[in-house]
C-alpha cells in the first residue's frame, strides 16, 4: 500500500510555450467554463467517470471526484510566443472560437500576454518570430526561461507550476551525442550546439526546476537520455509526444478493433487537409518529416506484423498532410483502409472526419497539466507511461515497445488511478456473475 | 485452481440451421483452408494470438496453440434448410465466393445436403419454404430435430456436436408466459403455441440433448427463461444473439473510442444497403423490427447516458436497412456521427464500410462452434458471457447489463482463456517497468 | 422578330404561400443584399452571366443587364402562413441564418406578417395550423385569397404581383375528374370537393387574376388541365414543380455526364437526412410518396432506358428521406451509384453533399419570381418550359417528355433569353474558328 | 452544303505507342466484343445515340448508324512498347481484366507483339526500357517509325492507319525555339535536340505521313507550332491532350453544374490513389508536374473567375496523386469541394470515385481512333476541337480558350456530326412546342 497523495493546495500555474490556436482555445475555454457559459467536453479529468469495484456495485464516480486534482478555479495561465499578441488577439486571429464567445471572456484573455519566446528559424523555416529572446548562448536562454517560470510563480501566487509544450512542430532531427548525458547537454547549451532545439531548452528549464513537462508536438524535446536522466534526478514527471487528435485518434481506435477480429490489412492511406498555422508549418518537408514519423509508427505497434505476417506483413501505410487554407482550423481527414477477411476476400473502409484540431487538442492540454501535477504530488517521476492515452507517439522506458492501442492505454490510465487510490484493478473477467460456473471452477 | 480441460478427441459435428450465404461460405471456406487454398482470416481461433505474462516476456502464442480446440481436420458439417439445394448449389446461388474457388471444393460441398427445415411462414413472411418438415405438433418437430442430431452424430462418427443458428431473422415478438418455465414451454410445444418460433424448437432440441447452441440472429431463440433453465439442467453452453458484423462491429469499435475521450454525441445515423436473401427478409417491417432492436441497443450500453447526460443524454440514434439488389451480398453501410467537443463545438464523422456480409460472418460461426465446444469440455454451462465479443446483442445473466464495448469484450474473452489455462490475468497497469516508481509506491 | 419586352416599371409584389425556412431565408437575404451586407449567391438573375455572339467577341453581360428584370429595390414581399409569427420570428425559429444577420434586418422582417393560410390537415397530417382561414366553401377560400392579393397590391403600391408556392409538400393524390376542366374545377370549389388541395386554391386564385404562379413543391397544384387551360385564358405564366436543390440537383448534373460517356448504370441509391419542418412533414408516408414520385422521375428521362437498354435497362433506383433532428436545416445527402464501363466492369461513385436546404432554395424563388414576371411582360402565357432549370419535375406540354438534364435546361433558358432579345442562338459548333476547315466544307 | 464523306472501305490499322494497361485493355476488349463476350460500354461510337430533328420526331439513331465509321471487324491493332511482352502477357501483368476473359481471347492477343519503342529515360526517369530502338539521331528514329507504320499497313492490308499515344506521361517541359517551325524541328531531329521528346518523334512520323495522331497523355507532343503547321500541310487531323477519365471527368461534369446555378466555390481539393505503372511514373515530381498542369487548368476555364470574381475569384485548387500499390489499376479519387450559396453560406460536397483507370480510358482510345479516321475522310485537317470531349486539356486554335465544360464539348461534338451529315443543329430552344407562344412571337 502506498502513501496517500498530497492534496492539491494553492494555485496551479499552467505555462504554455506556443500560444497559438490550441493554447488560446484552452485558455478561453477554461474562462468560459468558469463562467458557466460552456462545458469542458473532451476532458477526461472534467467530464469522465471511472468504474470502481464490481459491475453490480454501480460505482462510477467522476474522475475529478475520485483523485485529488487541481480545481479549475485554482488555475492560472501563462506562456511564451513569438508574436506579442495578447491571448484575446491571438484567439481572434486563430478563428477557432466564435467572436461572441471570445468577447464574453475578453477581459480575462487580454490580461494574459505572452513572454518572449526562444525561437530558431532553422527549426521552423515557415515562421518569422518578432517577439523573441536575444541571448548570447543557449545556456543563457535556458536561464531566462527559468527566471520566467520563477517570476510567474511568484507574481501569480502559485504553489505549483507545470509546462505543456503547445508550440509548432520542429524540423526533423535525430538523437546525437549532445543529447546523451546531462553533462554533454549542459555543455552543448554553453556552446550553442545546433542540435539543441528550442523545445529542448524549454524542457531543460522546466525539468531543472522540478516542474512537470509534457510535450504536445512530435519533436524529440524531452525524449532524449539527458533529459530523462535529469527528470529522475529532480523528481520530475515528463511525457510526450504529439497530442493524439483527429486522424491518429481514429486510427488507434479502429486498428485495434480490426486486429481484435483477426481481419487482415493490406493498405491504409491517410490524407489530411488543414489551413491553420500548424498546416502552414507542416507544408515544409523537414517539419512534415517529424510529423510523418510520429504518425506512421502507430499501426506497426498495434498490428505487430512480425507476429501476424499473414495478416499485417504486407501493409502499405501512407500519410499525407496538405495545406488547404479554405478549411482554416477545421482539419479534415480522409482515410481509405483496404482490409481482407475470410479466405482473403477484400473489403474497404472509408472514414471522413470533419474535425476541429484545436477543439480536440485543448482538453488534452488541460488533462495533461492536471495529471502531471497529480503525478508530481504522488511522488512519481520520469516518464509517465500511463499518460500514453494522450499521445501519438508515447514516450516509454528504453527498450519497451510503446502501447498505441487507445483501449489498452485507457485501461492503463484507469488502473493507474485505481492503483494510486488503493482500489482493485479491473480485468473484465466477470465469471463470478455466473454462479454455476463459479462452482465448477 | 481448476481442473484441466478435457482434450478434444474425436470428430466434432457442426450443425447449421439455415444453410444460406453464411453457412455455405463457412463450409466452402473450411474445405478450401484444409486444401491450403486460402487462409481462415477473421477467425480468432485460427489466426489470433494472445499475450501471456508480462510484455517483456514476449509470449504471444496462437490461441489454437494455447487452448485445446478441435482441429479443422476433425470437423464435419451438416444442417437444415428450407430449400433442398446441396451446399455447392446453394453457394453458387449465394454469389459470395468466386465460382473458381467453389469448383475447387465442389465434391466436398455436393456431398452435404440439408435436412428438411422446421419453417413457419408467419415468422418469415418474405420466404417460401419447399423443403420443410410436416408434423402434427411442435413437440413432434422437436423430436424430429433431436433424431436428426443423433443420426448425424452416429452417421458421421462424431464424438461431439454443436449447433449454430445461421438462419433468417424472425418476426419481432416479445417474451410471454409460454417462455417462462421448462414446463410451460414443453406444454406449448405440445399445444402448438404460436409464440414458440422455429428457432426456439431448434434451440430446445439441441439443449435438451446437451448440445451447445449459439444463436446468430437477433431472434429471442434461446434467450428465454425456459431454455436458460434447461441449459443449466443439461449442462449446456448457450449464447447469442446476432452475429456482430459490418456496421455494428464498427459501432462497437468507434463508440468506446469516443467515450474514452469524453467526446459528446448528438446523433448517429446508420444506413445500410444490401441485396442478399437477408436483405430481402429484412425488407419486411416485422422482421426489420427484430433487427432494429438488436442494433439500437448497442450505443446505450456503451455510452451510459444516465451517467453522462451532458455528453450522451440527447443522442438521436437511427438505423435504416435498405434492400438494394445491385450490391448482392456486398453489404455497404454509411454512418454519419455528429459529435461535439470542447465547449460544445460540433464535428462530424462519416464512415463508409464496403463490406461483405458473409465473409465477416463465416469465421464467427467457426469460432463460436469451437469455443462453445471448448466450454462444454471445460464444464461450463448456461450463458457464455465471455463470447459477447461475437454478438450484437449479447445474452447475459438476468439483471446484468450486457457489455457492448468490443475491447472490454475482447479482454473478457482473453482473460477467460487465461483463467481457464491458469495464466495471470492482464490489467495493463505496467508501473513495474518504471523502476523508480516501484520504489516510491 | 418579336416585339420588345415592356420595361419593368413600378414595384413588384412577391407573395409566398408558406413563410417557413425558405421564404424567410429569401426575404431576410434580399433585405441583407439591399443593405450591402451579403451577396445574392446562387441566383442566376443576380449573379449570372450569359454569353452572346461568338467566343471571340467576348460578350458576357450579367443576365440582369441583358434582360429587363425587376430590380431588388422594387420588390415587396408578402405571403400566407398557418402560424402567425412575423418573418423575423419565423426566421429565428427556422435557424437557417445566423441571429446576428437577422438582427441586422430585424425591423424590415418584423414588418412582414403573414396573412391567414388556407390549410387542410388531411393534406399535411404532421402539421397543426393555428392561423387559418375559416370559410364555408373552397370557392369562398379562393375568393378570400384573391382579395388578399388585390389588397396587398394596392396597399403596397405594386404595379405587378407574382405568387411562388413555398409551402409544405401535400399528401400524394392523382389527377381526377374535378381537375379536368375549368368548369368541373369551379364546381368542385363550390362543392368542397376533397380532391382540391389547398395549393390548388392558391394557384386558382392567382391564375384567375392573371398573376404568374410558380410551384416549388412536388404537389400537383397547377399541373392539372383545368388550371393550364385557365392560364391560357387569362394570359398567365405558370410553372412547376418542386424546387431542384440538393440531391436532385446533383443527380441532374451527374447523370447527364455519365450518359454523355455511354457509361452504364446498375443502381443508384439516394439517402437523405434532414431535421427541419420539411423533414418532419415528409416523415409521413403519404407526403413522402409525393416527393418520391418527383425524385424518382429524374433518372428515367435523362437516361432513356428504352433507347439504351444495355446501359440503363436494369437500373435500380431508390430514394430515402430520413427525419434526423440533429441536422436541422442542414440537409445532407449520400448517394451510392453503381456504374459499369468497358466490357461491363463495375465502378462506384459515392457523393456526400453537406448542403443547406433553404440556402439553395431561396435564390430559386427569387429567380422564378423575376423570370415569371418577365414572361408576363413578354406576353408569354401557360407553361414556361424554359424554367425547367429550376424544377425537379418540370411541367411540360401534354405528351411532351420533360427535360431533366440540367445542361439542356440551361441552354434552353439561355437560348430563350437570347431569342427574346433578338440575339443569335448558340450551338457550340465553332468550326469556323478553324479556318482551313471552313474552306474544306 | 458539304460533300458527302467517303465511305470507310478496307481495314483500319490502329497503332498505339505504349502498350500497357490502357492499350491491352482496349485490344482485349475489342477481341471480346467481336466474339460476343462483352459490350463496348463507355464508347460513344459503339453505344451512343444522337438526337436528330425535333423532340417529337423521335429520331435517336446510334451514332455508328448515323456517320460512316470503321466497323470493329475491320480494325487491326499494333504498336510499340519498351518491353517486349506480347499483348497477352502485358495484359496479364496489367491486372485490369480477369484472367478468364483474357484466356478467352488469348490467341488473338498473343499474335500482337510490340515493335521496339523510341525511349529516353530523361523523360520518364522511373522506367527502364529493354525493347528500344537504337539510332544515331532522332531523325533516324523518326525514319524508323515511318517505316514501321508503312510496313504495318502493308503487312496487315490496311487502307488507312491512325496513331493514338497511350504511353506514359513525360517530364514537364515548355515550348522552346526548336518547336516553333517545321524547319527548326527537323533540324532539331538531326541534331538530337534534347527538347524533342520521344512522343514528338512519334507524332512527327505519323503527321508527316498524313496519318491522324491523337495524344492521350498530358505531354506537349503535337501541341507545338511546328507540328500543327505540318498537320495542315499534310492534311492530317491531330488532337489532344490527356484522356479525360476519373477525377477530371467528374470535375468537368460537376463544375459546370455548380456554375450553372451561380454557386460560389472557395476551394477544391482533389486527391488520388492508384497503384499501376502510371501511378509509379507519376510518383516522380517532374512527371507529376506535367499532369498537374493539365489537371489544374480545367476549373479556371469552366468557372471564368475574371468574369465572376465574387464567385470564383478566390478559389484554392489543389490536386494530389499518390502512388498506392494495394489498389493496382483501381484508381480512386476523393474530392472535397467547398462551395457557398445564398448570402455566402458555406456547404461541402465530397466525392469518392472508385474507378478503374484503364476501363475508362480504353473506349476513349477507340472513339478517338474512329473519329480521327472519320475526320481524315471528311477532309478535316489540323486541330480537331470537336474532340475536346475526350481530353483533360483540349488542344485549340492559338488564342482560343479551350472549352472544358463536358456538356458544351458534347454539344460541339454532336453538332459537328449533325453538320457533317447535313442535319439541323440543335439549340434546345423548343418554344414552338408551346403553340400560344409561337403565336405571340
Amino acid at each position: 500500500m502506498q502513501n496517500p497523495i498530497e492534496k492539491a493546495e494553492g494555485r496551479l500555474g499552467i505555462l504554455l510555450p506556443g500560444m497559438g490556436a490550441v493554447a488560446t482555445t484552452l485558455i478561453a475555454g477554461v474562462a468560459a467554463v468558469k463562467k458557466g457559459l460552456a462545458q469542458p467536453v473532451g476532458s477526461l479529468t472534467q467530464m469522465g467517470n471511472i468504474r470502481l469495484g464490481k459491475r453490480t456495485e454501480n460505482r462510477y464516480p467522476k474522475i475529478k471526484d475520485f483523485v485529488p486534482l487541481a480545481e479549475l478555479d485554482e488555475i492560472v495561465f501563462g506562456g511564451w510566443d513569438l508574436y506579442s499578441d495578447n491571448v484575446f488577439e491571438a484567439a481572434m486571429k486563430a478563428k477557432v472560437l466564435e467572436p461572441m464567445l471570445l468577447h464574453a471572456v475578453r477581459e480575462e484573455l487580454e490580461a494574459i500576454k505572452p513572454m518572449k519566446a526562444v525561437f530558431d528559424k532553422h527549426y521552423v523555416p515557415n515562421l518569422n518570430g518578432t517577439h523573441v529572446k536575444e541571448e548570447r548562448t543557449k545556456a543563457d536562454l535556458a536561464k531566462c526561461l527559468m527566471d520566467d517560470i520563477e517570476n510567474f510563480k511568484e507574481a501569480n501566487d502559485c504553489s505549483r507550476v507545470v509546462v505543456v509544450w503547445s508550440g509548432s512542430t520542429e524540423r526533423y532531427h535525430e538523437i546525437s551525442e549532445v543529447h546523451q548525458t546531462i553533462e554533454a547537454f549542459e555543455e552543448g547549451l554553453q556552446n550553442n550546439d545546433p542540435a539543441i532545439a528550442p523545445s529542448m531548452i524549454y524542457a531543460y528549464a522546466a525539468i531543472k526546476l522540478g516542474v512537470p513537462f509534457m510535450n504536445g508536438a512530435p519533436n524529440l524535446t524531452c525524449d532524449i537520455p539527458a533529459l530523462i536522466e535529469l527528470a529522475k534526478e529532480t523528481g520530475t514527471p515528463i511525457g510526450g509526444k504529439d497530442f493524439k487528435t483527429g486522424q491518429t485518434l481514429m486510427k488507434t481506435i479502429l486498428a485495434p478493433g480490426l486486429a481484435a477480429r483477426s481481419l487482415g490489412i493490406k493498405g491504409w492511406f491517410s490524407s489530411n487537409i488543414l489551413g491553420n498555422r500548424d498546416g502552414y508549418v507542416l507544408d515544409h518537408p523537414d517539419n512534415f518529416k517529424t510529423k510523418e514519423v510520429s504518425k506512421l509508427s502507430v499501426l506497426e505497434d498495434i498490428l505487430q506484423p512480425d507476429m501476424n505476417p499473414e495478416l499485417y506483413g504486407e501493409i502499405y501505410h501512407k500519410v499525407r498532410i496538405n495545406y488547404y487554407p479554405p478549411h482554416g482550423d477545421n482539419k479534415e481527414s480522409w482515410d481509405n483502409i483496404d482490409i481482407f477477411g475470410w479466405l482473403g476476400y477484400s473489403m474497404q473502409i472509408k472514414i471522413n472526419f470533419l474535425c476541429r484540431d484545436s477543439i480536440l487538442a485543448a482538453p488534452i492540454v488541460l488533462d495533461l497539466a492536471l495529471f502531471s501535477d497529480l503525478a508530481k504530488r504522488a511522488g512519481m517521476s520520469g516518464i509517465q507511461e500511463w499518460l500514453s492515452f494522450y499521445f501519438k507517439s508515447p514516450q516509454t522506458a528504453p527498450g519497451l515497445r510503446p502501447e498505441h492501442d487507445i483501449f489498452k492505454q485507457l485501461i492503463k490510465l484507469q488502473n493507474t488511478l485505481r492503483h494510486l487510490m488503493g482500489e482493485d484493478l479491473i480485468t473484465h473477467l466477470g465469471l463470478d456473475y455466473y454462479q454455476d460456473l463459479a462452482e465448477v471452477m
